[in-house]
């Protein structure tokens, strides 16, 4: 079974601030052309989203320097609601680290990216420690300036999710998640983010 | 391993004859923001991107009405590049089937929009018969003016993807697409496509 962990992309889609709105306006009809047809502005951060290194790392990885195989791996939840530091023993190599705060439950909310998860930076280099490929979070951003959990990641070639939505939906399931952003060589991407879970 | 069957998402991705160029900007840098920062605008059919059935259909379901599961799945490739009538006996339920006509090969030529595939009206029909839930194509279009294949696939409801790349590297492999679009809620999407080769 798939399960999404995307936001809906469009003009209500909370929009990080300073970053540009999504912008959906169509461009041809059925009527007139014999076809519909949009045109989609956003920024390369905008909803759910990879980061690559090149975001906020002089001379780091932009997106089109990865294999597909980067971005599809062995998923492990980590329960961040409460302050209890997470047991990150069995994360493995090449695992998907999906770090669950809640805060996406209300991403509809005006507060939603002042609400910064307060990761500690011993957690960030845990993962890195653990040589995971990519860490994601249901929540706006991984941290706020000046960004030291973003550069940890990144500037260990550590690939970045963020506003994922509905993690819930993992507890005490196995999965593996398929985060895929455009194909674009670029410092991020929209992406679809979807996990497969095991037995289901 | 997973193969990428994705055409790059840039300002030198070939566009259907009147639809909007991709555009890409920058909208931060480093030095005076501290990240890096870009805006994507791009047509809802730009590069390889999936048709929903309201792209052509009157009434027809957006992206928005389909779960995950409909975008992955058992994948089959059909070999068009001859005349001689491929064989879809083997093509089951829910299948993802790959048409492949090497057309991607030259992309980057003036005439790749002009190239469209011949195929039959009667294959179409076929694989609707067959229940297959998506249709690719390594072409900038499934067919032309008046667009018979395109109506019959989203007129029963079989989504399509097209300006697929790299089908070659399928050749005798069993394998599994994974075609996601973006989460919107349009007749269609840029989407990363790609394969996972089963056995390697």
């Amino acid at each position: 079974m798939l399960v999404d962990l995307t936001m809906r992309l469009g003009r209500q889609t909370p929009a990080y601030p300073g970053d540009p709105e999504v912008e959906i306006s169509q461009v041809a009809n059925l009527d007139s052309d014999g076809f519909l047809d949009h045109v989609i502005r956003c920024g390369t951060h905008n909803g759910t989203h990879i980061d690559a290194p090149g975001h906020m790392i002089r001379g780091g990885n932009m997106l089109g320097a990865y294999r597909p195989d980067r971005f599809v791996g062995r998923g492990r939840l980590l329960d961040l609601r409460s302050q209890r530091p997470p047991d990150v023993s069995s994360i493995e190599e090449n695992d998907i680290v999906l770090l669950w705060t809640g805060f996406s439950e209300a991403a509809a909310a005006a507060d939603y990216y002042s609400r910064i998860p307060a990761f500690s930076t011993e957690l960030a280099e845990q993962l890195v420690g653990r040589g995971v490929k990519l860490v994601g979070v249901d929540a706006g951003s991984v941290d706020a300036e000046p960004f030291p959990i973003h550069k940890t990641l990144l500037g260990n070639d550590v690939l970045i999710a963020e506003n994922l939505v509905g993690l819930s939906q993992l507890v005490n399931t196995e999965f593996e998640v398929i985060a895929l952003p455009l194909n674009v060589d670029l410092d991020g991407s929209p992406a679809r983010v979807v996990a497969r879970v095991l037995g289901r």
